[in-house]
């Protein structure tokens, strides 16, 4: 059972109930649902460009140069990566050739977009060598191989994988590098391979990309600092790099007790590994590229609740969605926490909230201590920014939805 | 490691390899997923009569009134729903105002449609009204009250819950009754209010609905009899009611290993449970609503090898397509079972298939004894034809695909 009475572990300045009605970025929330009359995303524009301020803040005092770019994976919705692009704070993270021509439709320009994927056809690795100032981090000597027969001359980046990674506590599907061997990046028996075929492809290597896991908190930058200096240890081996993509993967709270990502710490640990101290006097420019950090605590899926009703031991809120508009929960164990967006007065009742999808698992909350709904309210789905509508599926035909930016 | 060498554990008459090259219902598949040139799931419409004959046999050998009814939410491609139509042999089981509109579309007329769903919202009650020959199997007492104020006079089916379920080994995620709460159906405690309920709102109770699990095989049609035995219970306070849905759930063998379902034994725990002698001389239309039986084991997903490396321990074949275009492998643990499209040469090898997601949990098989493969190849991936493209999402932008009837 999840501690939610008030006031509730969620709560912040720009998210909060105000005279029992729910609020993120000073918009009520109630009456947008109704007005959308369907499955409603909303995301905070002002949460966004806090959290690039913040990024950039803790950055800055590094003293090195840094670069952030926003991971569109986490949330594709244009009007969210036009305002992105507008803060100026940020470019764009991209894995496929889908999303390097949704950046650029977006306006954003190559030299603010770098691409990292793994297992690319030829048909993606042409599209990629076309779009000439784009920087693409490889990583496998594969795609070295077929991308220098395309595009001999370009500069390019490594992805590397330094054997250690970390996660959303101990979260198998999430895991990136780490003990077992996963599909990501370079390992270290394959690197001077890999910088030997890039010299004779004449690929220059200019940057090393890598990424060790996903949604850490406060409480895994340690693991996470080991991980930073064994990549940088691929740095050493390869003098011609200038920048150094050290990826994503800052997660947010999803339960009461989840502490914070400190972002002060997190910065220190970058420059204790990779600051010209570190590094012998090379100045190498950190680029990060944060996803869920940034949008998804920005984001609330707004339901109806359709039914309230006991089976059994347990009483059942039925909503007008389900898991597959926002497949984190049920998938990936990563709860959107549920808030009414209208406070009724009663007592908060232990209560299961459940989706509109033949599924058993289509389960939004098991046992939570829910403030009074009835047929017809407003449900809020908070944690809903990140991996939410970027993952729906039409499963059932159920997979309409609106999004709004709110500004 | 899976024992994957020849015969393989999977060939049938209608899918094996001829020359050296897999055909599935008598067509070559690897020219197929050549002209595509993206991503294709092909379904054969032979194996799809084939399994409905199947199923028609075993249940006329009943002696029972019998339907069939296609659970279109594992396969909606409209060429497959024409397919289904046109052999005469099943009508569609649904789940929500899109899959109904979809099925009357492809020519399905109300009276072969079945449509059971729970958490509905008084705009998807009002869409079902309007259907006035749709039988519509509610599922709570909420869903009663409301049906009953818009169509009073109506017809119904419940959807009831026997608190016993059975599925694919003991996969949690495919949990539908049983020992714990769930969402689905009125329990036995509820089920003499909500045949009173239905009486006071005009609403006769002319069918049962259950559905107890998914995915069982051989070895779990006694668990599954069970399950039937305490649904008949319900038939009996139920004197009014003149059909039985018994739901869907039959499935297919995904591993080596998995025995086949015999539907000789399915069909007599059926006429055991629910035939005139065992009801007291009452008959009773059976109604069952299977999905994957019909259509996971007639479809593949073909995809191009892109990248064969090997990294660190682990040879990673990589694919131009990732989970995203089939999540049950990854999700549910379903695997779909590899095969090169054209055998080559050479022994087996032990290979990881990974898709272009840049997910870590991105992989089709770990660890899988495939025939050789090369850069450029066709893989098929077979047990794709359900739940699979039904339940494809658009993440990272790669969700791009084709489909195909062979026929």
């Amino acid at each position: 059972m999840t501690a939610s009475s008030p006031p509730y572990w969620w709560q912040r300045e720009d998210l909060k109930y105000s005279s029992g009605r729910l609020a993120l970025g000073g918009h009520d929330l109630e009456p947008l649902a109704r007005c959308a009359g369907k499955p409603l995303f909303v995301y905070s524009a002002a949460r966004i460009s806090r959290k690039l301020r913040l990024l950039h803040e803790a950055l800055s005092a590094t003293g090195m140069p840094f670069r952030v770019f926003y991971a569109m994976k986490a949330n594709r919705f244009q009007p969210l990566l036009c305002h992105i692009r507008s803060t100026g704070l940020a470019g764009l993270d991209l894995c496929s050739p889908g999303e390097l021509q949704l950046a650029l439709s977006c306006g954003f320009r190559q030299e603010h977009l770098s691409f990292t994927a793994g297992n690319l056809s030829a048909a993606d690795l042409e599209i990629l060598a076309r779009h000439t100032r784009l920087l693409c981090n490889l990583d496998s000597l594969s795609a070295i191989r077929r991308f220098g027969e395309l595009a001999p001359g370009r500069e390019i980046g490594l992805r590397i994988n330094p054997g250690r990674g970390v996660g959303y506590g101990d979260n198998e599907r999430l895991r990136y590098a780490g003990g077992a061997t996963t599909k990501f990046g370079l390992y270290e028996d394959a690197f001077g391979e890999a910088l030997d075929l890039a010299r004779e492809r004449d690929l220059p290597v200019r940057a090393l990309h890598m990424h060790v896991g996903s949604g850490f908190l406060q409480e895994q930058v340690g693991a996470w600092e080991e991980a930073l200096a064994a990549g940088a240890a691929f740095l050493r081996r390869a003098p011609d790099v200038e920048r150094f993509n050290i990826g994503g993967g800052l997660g947010v709270p999803h339960r009461p007790g989840d502490l914070e990502l400190d972002l002060g710490a997190w910065a220190r640990a970058i420059q204790r590994q990779l600051s010209p101290k570190a590094l012998g006097g090379r100045r190498i420019e950190v680029r990060v590229e944060p996803g869920d950090y940034l949008v998804k605590d920005a984001g609330a899926l707004l339901l109806e609740v359709n039914t309230v009703e006991l089976k059994r031991d347990t009483c059942f809120v039925g909503l007008n969605g389900g898991f597959n508009l926002a497949p984190e929960p049920v998938y990936y164990d990563l709860p959107c926490q549920p808030a009414p967006c209208i406070l009724r007065e009663g007592d908060a009742r232990c209560v299961t909230l459940a989706g509109n999808i033949n599924e058993a698992l289509d389960i939004w909350a098991r046992d939570e201590l829910l403030p009074p709904v009835e047929e017809g309210d407003i449900v809020a789905l908070l944690n809903a920014g990140g991996y939410a509508s970027a993952m729906s599926m039409n499963h059932c035909l159920r997979g309409d939805f609106l999004e709004r930016l709110l500004v």
